[in-house]
């Protein structure tokens, strides 16, 4: 006995399983003793169900968890340490933890400058500016963040973007003021769009930016930046502002048309600079196993802090403490600044205790500035070209692109996209095709998705692709599919054509080989993870296409929302009293011995 | 004996399944006496899953499956029976198929003539366009068309959207030439545009365009057209030529605050036709059950034929037939038509049997162009703007809305976008907004995918939501997680966070009530249909971030596309020897009974 659709709301679920009918041992593989129930899911009210689906997009991590069932003074305490985790690890601080940050301090300091440099000139702006973010932002960051382990300060990707982005309007060389202003406007902005973000718990849409479209963008801008320092390594005066491939190319290929005029200076100047780069370049694929793995940790380091010391991260409120730093930082002449993941891992392994170790390394960048920044007064173009050359082509991880080529060809496709449309179009337009091919694979999932027909693996209650498991077997009389996707309007047309192919192939299959004629279809609906009107309608639509052809429609397993959904549009009470099991197993248990049971 | 990930691609998954090594009865929930291998699909080329992924998108139906092993001869005449399915019925035709064609066919030409006339008013077209659209091509069709069954001619809807569309830029009373040239014009596009799609098998792009949309995309076209048809009912001379709601609504006070001076005049005039109004719209609600009835049982009608008379309707070819069909009637002063499906339902129930009852009906309507178009002439336009009244407001399907709102609700939110959008913004815009919020409830599904806790029913193999099934159990030492959706770049982070709040919880949970601590983590794979590189990234640090907690990951029951991005990624290496299962059920009992055996 199964569902009846009239009794689903009122049976409790954990009534005793009925036995069925009429059973006989050999009827079937294996047969179960018992039938089953379907259950709905406990009844919630619409607001109920608005209430959890809200705090599943927006308090997936559950902030919150901590405050719950505690006295007002301690909620209070609590609130203050969630804002400012300063109070957190602040009353606890040691003369021993200071030790270990003022190690890992310095450690990162010594990182934190040259790449502050670099970075900045990635970004077209003096390498001071560098310095400035590397000191500023750590300190609010110190008083706001939440990470013990996350070094702040500039980073590759980050001076990359606002670096291409900002020469596309205007030319650092030609007004130099302008630039910085913009600069430091669009800092101040961007801080204000993160922290509103994190403020408003949206910090999910940045997921939409896939592992794949971000390397392709990295190569993509990597190589334009690469071709844009040639202006420093040859000595060109009069070079394209612009960030596109072609402007860029030709700038060097007009220029190399009029020094052939001088060629033998030509070459003279840029020997040595370009033996410089070719030199580290090759240092740096020697380094890169290596540099590979730090980075990856990198990764690790800031996604297991939570796990590994017990303490939680809340992507959303760091996101608002990085804004607000930002925020700070754009008023006292830094650029965009964020964590930074090599950094971090550096820290973490250095022996960071707590986030001092950022006021350790700002008060270096701190000395840096006011005792060494003569030094770097001197550094000519060329050998600032050359360093950023050196960093660039790092960053552009053909490694990465060959795994994605491998495992995954459409992310490969996302990939080659926005490496090719940030190269030939522009840094924006770029982006938005990859991420445009990413919601298309998504959708094209779901526009197409997956049936497989599954057979029962001999002696088991395991029903299986029969094209995957070779020693699934058919079930004699059944045709059994499983819907790999949820059904969408999208969808719904294509699996009402596609199931009927089914029925029809295995039909056929099954008169050439002289077997007996399918008598029932079972629907596995395990995968099947939402169904929306349209979905219910193809359902229904099946169900009566199918009953025109003589056959039985059984659906085994609806998942929860999928069964509420069921039963509110009534279409169960379409499918009878044997429409509807929990497995596939005793669907065709029960089925068949009731087959038996009338001649 | 679990899969190792260096065997998978070498061992036949039709070996013996392997006993496991320590078993004690009590130890487990019905303990499984094998443990069964996890199998990689049959490996494929990349050209060839490329192929089958292609077939898949473009052939879901298979159109050419009749082609295969037939002889040359035999295939041209298939192919001319394809591509002109008179030659399928034509040789057989007779008599007595005649006879039934021809008493459907002058049944559905009593319906297509009243309809033809007032659909043309509803594209703000003469009437004797409407009678043109019903005889030049369903001539047409009767040649290309493959459905025995569909009456084609002009439609509510196409009708609708044409007159709504065309008067936004051209008003009928000003200009009548340049709108009917305009008509004619947009209508040989949409054939040229029906037949691309259908030639290049891209029919599914309107699949996008969900059942909830265009309930409430047609209610609000409705609304707006019944406004507009005020023009006629009040006689009102200057109205506007725009189709949003305050402009109509501003035309018609307008007019009202004019004719205040003449108060009786007006009431007068308006009096019968509104009496008229509301005269049909009462009939029409008490009618409407059983117009319901007929309604869905013409598009039951279209979709059974190929079930129901074992022949095949390919919606591409079809699309194919019906451009074709509207670029040549664009050529003969028809606008768009297409099938219909109330016509079509009673051209089914009069018994028609092929395409030949469409020659009848257009035979009938020529008698109509010739003998009975005069008295059409004096039709006041009163009465037409009735007729158009009571016709749309047929069109507003509030019961489906309701019974959207009932079931779903993110689809009443598009179906109400789609109705406000056309209502205030414009039909285009209207329309996107619908499309948008259809895509972004896909996105949503797939951004925030549901994660339940599973637990044992006792006595049996089946794993169920613990919250759903109230006689579930939790099964000690164990976190079982089902997740509902393909891991991909949108919910990778969600899901690590997820997962990682779910152990969390559970923690919290034993702690509280004094239970021994989990010690394993299992994911049911099996509603996770796809996965990506972003995806792969995830597993490998949710199984990173729990073995620093001590917890051991497996993997229970992957799909074939999820297994084999496994494999290629080499992350199976990381699981180790006992890291994938078949079944939640083997998983739990090889687990357990190996903890026994090392003490």
């Amino acid at each position: 006995m199964v569902i009846n659709s009239n009794r689903v709301e009122n049976s409790a679920c954990h009534d005793e399983p009925t036995t069925s009918v009429a059973r006989s041992a050999n009827a079937t593989p294996m047969p179960p003793l018992e039938v089953h129930k379907v259950c709905l899911p406990p009844p919630r009210t619409t607001v109920e169900k608005l209430r959890h689906r809200l705090s599943e997009i927006f308090f997936p991590d559950d902030p919150l968890h901590r405050f719950q069932d505690q006295k007002p003074l301690k909620k209070l305490i609590l609130g203050l340490e969630y804002f400012f985790p300063l109070f957190q690890w602040g009353p606890d601080y040691s003369f021993k933890l200071l030790k270990s940050d003022f190690i890992s301090g310095v450690t990162i300091a010594s990182l934190a400058i040259p790449q502050g440099i670099s970075y900045a000139k990635l970004a077209n702006l003096p390498p001071i500016i560098g310095l400035y973010s590397s000191f500023v932002p750590p300190l609010i960051y110190s008083v706001l963040g939440s990470s013990r382990h996350l070094a702040v300060g500039p980073v590759s990707i980050a001076s990359l973007v606002m670096g291409t982005m900002l020469s596309e309007t205007v030319s650092y060389t030609n007004e130099p003021t302008l630039y910085l202003k913009l600069a430091f406007t669009a800092t101040f902005f961007a801080g204000v769009f993160q922290a509103s973000l994190g403020f408003l718990r949206l910090g999910f849409i940045i997921d939409f930016l896939s592992k794949a479209t971000l390397i392709g963008f990295m190569a993509g801008a990597a190589v334009i930046v690469a071709l844009q320092q040639l202006k420093g390594l040859l000595g060109i005066s009069h070079f394209t502002g612009k960030m596109q491939l072609i402007p860029v190319l030709s700038s060097v290929f007009h220029h190399e048309n009029e020094s052939q005029r001088k060629p033998k200076l030509f070459w003279i100047s840029a020997a040595a600079p370009l033996t410089s780069v070719i030199l580290s370049t090759v240092l740096m694929v020697c380094l890169k196993s290596k540099l590979h793995g730090i980075k990856t940790e990198g990764i690790a380091v800031g996604r297991t802090f939570a796990a590994l010391r017990n303490y939680q991260v809340d992507g959303n409120k760091e996101m608002v403490a990085i804004g607000l730093m930002n925020m700070a930082g754009s008023c006292s002449s830094c650029y965009v600044t964020t964590g930074s993941f090599s950094r971090s891992a550096v820290n973490y392994n250095a022996g960071a205790q707590t986030v001092v170790s950022n006021v350790i390394m700002a008060a270096a960048v701190l000395v840096t500035l006011l005792f060494l920044m003569p030094l770097f007064h001197y550094t000519p173009n060329l050998i600032l070209a050359a360093i950023i050359i050196t960093a660039v082509i790092g960053l552009i991880d053909y490694e990465a692109a060959y795994k994605l080529w491998k495992v995954d060809k459409l992310d490969f496709m996302a990939c080659l996209c926005s490496f090719l449309g940030v190269l030939f179009i522009s840094v924006p337009l770029g982006l938005a095709i990859a991420v445009g091919i990413s919601v298309f694979k998504i959708l094209l999932h779901v526009t197409r998705p997956n049936t497989v027909a599954l057979g029962n693996i001999p002696g088991t209650q395991i029903y299986q692709n029969l094209s995957r498991y070779t020693d699934a077997a058919r079930v004699p009389s059944f045709l059994i599919l499983a819907v790999e996707a949820p059904i969408y309007f999208a969808n719904s047309t294509y699996l009402q054509e596609r199931i009927l192919r089914w029925v029809r192939e295995e039909e056929e299959w099954l008169a050439s080989n002289k077997r007996s004629d399918i008598k029932c279809v079972i629907l596995d609906m395990t995968a099947v993870t939402a169904i929306d009107t349209s979905g219910l309608d193809a359902i229904s639509e099946i169900r009566k296409m199918l009953e025109k052809r003589s056959l039985k429609l059984v659906l085994a397993n609806p998942v929860g929302s999928v069964m509420e959904k069921l039963h509110q549009s009534n279409i169960l009470e379409t499918f009878g009293l044997e429409g509807l099991y929990l497995t596939v197993g005793e669907a065709v248990a029960d089925i068949s011995s009731s087959w038996k049971a009338q001649p």
